[in-house]
């Protein structure tokens, strides 16, 4: 099987991968700068857009959202008939709707889209992950098998839905979280500035993790929000709306113990879910030293407790760390007792 | 020293613990279930009220926000002459204004204030942590000094505010964090709530940090809400204006890039602040089994590289996490050198 992949970053080097390992393929790079994909052997070999395309079976189009539409025109310009065209941004009205092709599946892996850059790309990176395929009428049922059975053999989870509610839900989910967290880092440097309260020293781990995502890649999030305009000015309207009923309710003295009530129900019905079954979180404060994070988990995981998820912050001082952990809900009590035997009250 | 702890959970049950270990002092419990905060040895013993205020050097009042002005009203109203009475309540101006008496002095610490109860309290809680001071001009030098002195013996840093200045902080940043995470939640259920996109189970990382406290403790929040709610209507205002911005931008087909650089900026000088000192962020992807975390830790310790803060969040099926690492900047280079060896790239 011959792949082209034009684009050969985090996600375009990972199925670069995939593809050679697990298919078997010969890979051809599309990319300015192929050296990073050609070393780390994601591409067997670099070429020019029309002549990678023109020898492949399938096409993976893993540029940047901004210039996504251009990209997949030229491509299935110059693409064979019956070659699958498919791409991996992580907004699809605009990129489907402009390829109305029978060749072309928009898709979207949901996976790594931080940070990265070819040298960060992994064979298995999409193992487990779903990856969204979003065709339309136009697209030939043999294409779509295609993609979905190749996808699967990368090791992704391909689930179908309609683009626009894939940005609807990348809106919300995603792309607005990103717009919040830079609106709270914004206000706490403008009540931070002076450093009246000490400046950012004091902020806590929980400021930290609801602001890990501000300021992500600008140029890479800049273009995701222009790419999926309107569905994130929904979003943004849905949320302007909320905060103003909040606002309203304390500026009238009402509380909030109902919305706080309704926001913990559905926040345990994210965790319950996300894990694929039901977790329970255990904290315990943590001398900050180099091996007790270490020691913690070597001891679960001799009596095949695995974690889940993990979150460390450190207090100010650096001395100690409160650790959140999240152990399958029936190991529960299990964890509990090999942490107190650590001398830790979780 | 004679200390009274009223309100025995996490904050004052620690207050307990530590002031019996590093001041030795007599530690009583005021507490309607006193049980745990005695067998945790956090009180010598319990009694009513008034009669532990009344033989007391100094009185912690560590009660809800809720009923913090009552109790320590109350607590005034029986303490001695030249008796020393802070609380721990995380918003400070109603309080101070209540309690006009030269022998209080507001207090807050910033420490381990998500859930806990008597049995999680610590000797050490405070150790290194920042312990704001929100005296008056009623406030009395001695008892002042007093407390600053007694609460650097329990660990803690010491720093003096104005009471406004520190709830307009906290509202900025934790109180509105709070608010943003429960509209978030709510956004991503109204989005995801027919499944149609597979539901919560596709929700990435970002999401879940940032979504961390979405409804925490409801009944202490909401009380925290309402005795701020002055300053946390102006935060709501601001990032509802920040918002409109952000919207009316996206909606015009302004592009968000200078806001996207800016909250970079604001997000890199957090980073280096909270850890005194600047960190490095390295991330790695592991397999999600028992015991590869601990490895990786156990390998950064035995080369003295602590882990400043750390967060994993597993893929979709469980089967790889994306492991975000920070190490001290210097350390930076060793740590990747370690990671490759370990077959890891960071």
């Amino acid at each position: 099987m011959r792949v082209a992949v034009v684009g050969t970053g985090l996600i375009g080097g990972s199925i670069g991968l995939a593809a050679r390992a697990r298919l078997g393929a010969t890979v051809v790079g599309v990319d300015p700068e192929p050296g990073a994909a050609i070393e780390t052997g994601a591409i067997d070999r670099a070429a020019p857009l029309a002549e990678a395309v023109a020898g492949a079976d399938a096409v993976f189009v893993a540029t940047p959202v901004g210039v996504l539409e251009e990209v997949v025109g030229t491509v299935l310009a110059a693409a064979p008939p019956g070659c699958l065209v498919t791409d991996t941004g992580s907004v699809k009205r605009a990129v489907v709707a402009a390829a109305d092709d029978e060749r072309f599946v928009g898709g979207h892996p949901l996976a790594g889209a931080e940070g990265g850059g070819a040298r960060a790309a992994r064979e298995d990176l999409f193992d487990g992950a779903t990856w969204y395929l979003t065709p339309t009428r136009a697209t030939s049922g043999v294409q779509l098998e295609r993609l979905h059975r190749l996808l699967t053999a990368l090791g992704a989870r391909p689930a179908v839905i309609d683009a626009e509610a894939h940005d609807g839900v990348m809106a919300a989910v995603s792309h607005l979280p990103h717009v919040l967290a830079n609106v709270l880092v914004g206000q706490a440097a403008a009540a931070l500035g002076d450093d009246r309260a000490g400046g950012w020293a004091h902020v806590g781990p929980s400021f930290r993790d609801a602001t890990r995502v501000a300021g992500a890649n600008p140029e890479l999030w800049a273009d995701i929000y222009s790419a999926n305009a309107d569905a994130l000015v929904a979003e943004l309207d849905a949320a302007i709306a909320a905060l103003r009923d909040a606002r309203d309710d304390v500026a009238a003295g009402r509380s909030l113990l109902g919305r706080q009530l309704e926001a913990a129900a559905h926040r345990e019905a994210l965790h319950t879910a996300a894990a694929g079954g039901e977790l329970a979180e255990l904290r315990v404060v943590v001398p900050n030293r180099p091996g007790v994070v270490a020691d913690i988990a070597l001891t679960l995981s001799r009596e095949g407790i695995n974690l889940a998820d993990m979150s460390l912050a450190p207090s100010p001082d650096m001395a100690t760390g409160a650790l959140a952990l999240w152990v399958p809900r029936d190991c529960d009590d299990r964890a509990r007792t090999l942490l107190a035997d650590l001398g830790l009250t979780a």
